[in-house]
């Protein structure tokens, strides 16, 4: 049991994570909140990689402005690490500090450390108790735990339609069916990914730049592109800027010339054939999970979605529907063949449901349970 | 303006007025309270048409109680009416009560009758007030304000569809996308309406009852179906019961015997042929109005819902959006065009988005006002 107090210092710490949502990638987005005798003595967040832990920058802050740290609880949003990466272990400064008790949200994801910052603690004779609000933790990196846990990024693909489900005209007109709003609140999905993905018949038509510009972030997601045949135009609007990542099918010698050209455009070509000769879209995102890629966020077309979809390659949508009707010969969301029975159709859960300007936002998500590694931690929470 | 002690006599108005949701048609629900001293001394709600109006139940009530009614206040959703109909009027019973003061939600919303019961009120010596929750009590009474200011019947369309907007499988199978609490919730959308709208088509495929179950009430709506051959079987579902009431194209000596033997099983056939040989769906709505029905249900397929669509003839979507996906070659909402350019699509506004169960339900509506008549009355209410 933990007690109205905990959960007041845990959600704070849960905000507190909450502004490295632009930021920690590719860590985790962590908050931590010290307290001593009823009063919060310091506060952290994680900082870009490389620097600062939360842990850290809370025990800073508390010495910055002179508090004792003895005997103090620490609420963490995420398990203290436990090894040395590009900072020390959180879990040493814990001990070193003399902490006197460690309230944590969740367990490290990874299954190959999950429990071990939190043992340290304990063999110091510190106070650990672990899963208070481990689901809205888990949700704020659901990126960093479906990395850990499946060796993959959570895949989010963003959808603009009409009520009657269409995404442009024939003629290929869409922009723009949301409102101005929707389309912002769209950018700050795309911050909070590691990498943004698209396909080649998306570049073709509205050559996007695919960056984060209607809010503010000092990092830029990476760039995916899905495009077997390296048809990407050398000026196209996605290899600006950034190396761009471009996954191909064969790269036979046909295609060692585009392939260069695209390299000197600062691009790097992966080709990843599947037996079709098209890119293997399962095996591309156990390679983006190599390359640290926590929450990947598609914004393709049609055919691509309807790929991704049928290979099993997505976790939830992000629907923005328009209080609108495009008709029934406009464009649909997904080439996805109907099932022969009703009792085999794909079957989402709607996980949010939010008004967004004129528009609404809704997250539906494939698996019924909240998140990817839910059963690996078990925390008992009553509130 | 009017105090927060009006606010609530008249919330608790509304409330009544909603327990005659599915029995005072073709009247219009109305509430009402007296109020004297601060005390709450009677209350009443229209019931079924050719008994007791609201408030007359009201003044029955504060009387059975022993209650001195002179001087009280009594809070009303619709103006008070003037004229004999089938009761005799309510405002002269307020003013035999010797009532001393009415606030109303809302005028009457026919223009021949509008203000009249007020100013026998005012001229009486009675304290009249309009316009406090006037939204609240025009929505209540959505389809009775169209009728009254249109000469047409408030047209909603029931739509239950997946994500990717589609109402059912290339095969036809579509029972069921949406989860049993939609299709529950759907029945009391069914029981408040006058009647219920289908077409031949949906007759043929799924040969429903169009009748109220899921929820209970003493009374049915009536059924109209759409049927410009006379196609229906004799033994079709929509027949049975109470009398059906089937809209054709031309009546002519070909379809007499086919329009004999429904009548013998109690359908009334009215032919209403537009030039194309098919229904007049615009003058269909005059003489469903005409024949006071207030709020039109419709639950139809692909090729009515577009035709009702294209000639103007519904004023919101209720659409249960169901938690999967049906695939691009399942069936469509609506046969609609799309149009040339996507600023002229058909638009519309999110009036109310509720989860139902696992589901979504929208009202979506076509004009960005929040009902007819809405201009009609133009109170000025603070809260």
């Amino acid at each position: 049991m933990f007690s109205q107090t905990d959960f007041v210092h845990m959600e704070r710490a849960l905000a507190l994570a909450k502004r490295g949502m632009y930021t920690t990638d590719p860590n985790p987005r962590v908050g931590c909140v010290l307290v001593r005798n009823g009063e919060v003595i310091g506060e952290g967040y994680t900082q870009p990689a490389g620097q600062d832990h939360a842990e850290i920058r809370a025990l800073k802050d508390a010495r910055s402005r002179g508090h004792d740290l003895r005997g103090a609880t620490a609420y963490v949003t995420l398990e203290p690490c436990s090894h040395f990466g590009r900072t020390p272990p959180c879990a040493n400064a814990l001990i070193e500090a003399q902490i006197g008790r460690v309230i944590a949200a969740m367990e490290d994801p990874n299954p190959q450390v999950s429990g071990r910052g939190l043992a340290m603690l304990r063999e110091a004779g510190i106070e650990v108790r672990c899963g208070l609000l481990a689901n809205e933790a888990r949700e704020l990196n659901i990126g960093f735990v479906s990395r850990m846990t499946r060796g993959r990024p959570w895949v989010r693909m963003k959808v603009a339609a009409s009520l009657d489900g269409r995404t442009g005209l024939p003629s290929g007109e869409s922009q723009w069916i949301t409102s101005a709003a929707a389309r912002a609140d769209g950018h700050a999905w795309r911050a909070r990914a590691s990498a943004i993905l698209t396909g080649i018949g998306t570049v073709r038509e509205d050559d996007p730049r695919m960056t984060v510009r209607a809010v503010d972030t000092p990092r830029q997601p990476h760039r995916v592109l899905i495009d077997s045949q390296l048809d990407v135009p050398l000026d196209a609007q996605i290899l600006a800027g950034a190396p761009t990542l471009i996954f191909c099918g064969h790269l036979d010698a046909r295609l060692e010339d585009r392939a260069g050209a695209l390299r000197e455009r600062g691009a790097e070509i992966v080709p990843l054939p599947n037996a079709a000769g098209k890119v293997d879209l399962p095996r591309m995102l156990s390679v983006l999970g190599e390359r640290n890629v926590n929450e990947l966020h598609v914004e393709a077309g049609y055919k691509l979605n309807g790929s991704l979809l049928r290979e099993g390659c997505v976790d939830e949508l992000l629907v923005y529907l328009a209080p609108s009707l495009l008709g029934t010969d406009s464009m649909s969301m997904f080439n996805l063949a109907a099932p022969d029975l009703l009792e085999d159709r794909v079957r989402l859960t709607f996980h949010t449901v939010e008004r967004i300007g004129e528009d609404l936002r809704i997250l539906a998500r494939f698996a019924p349970t909240a998140a990817p590694g839910t059963d690996a931690v078990s925390p008992t929470v009553s509130k």
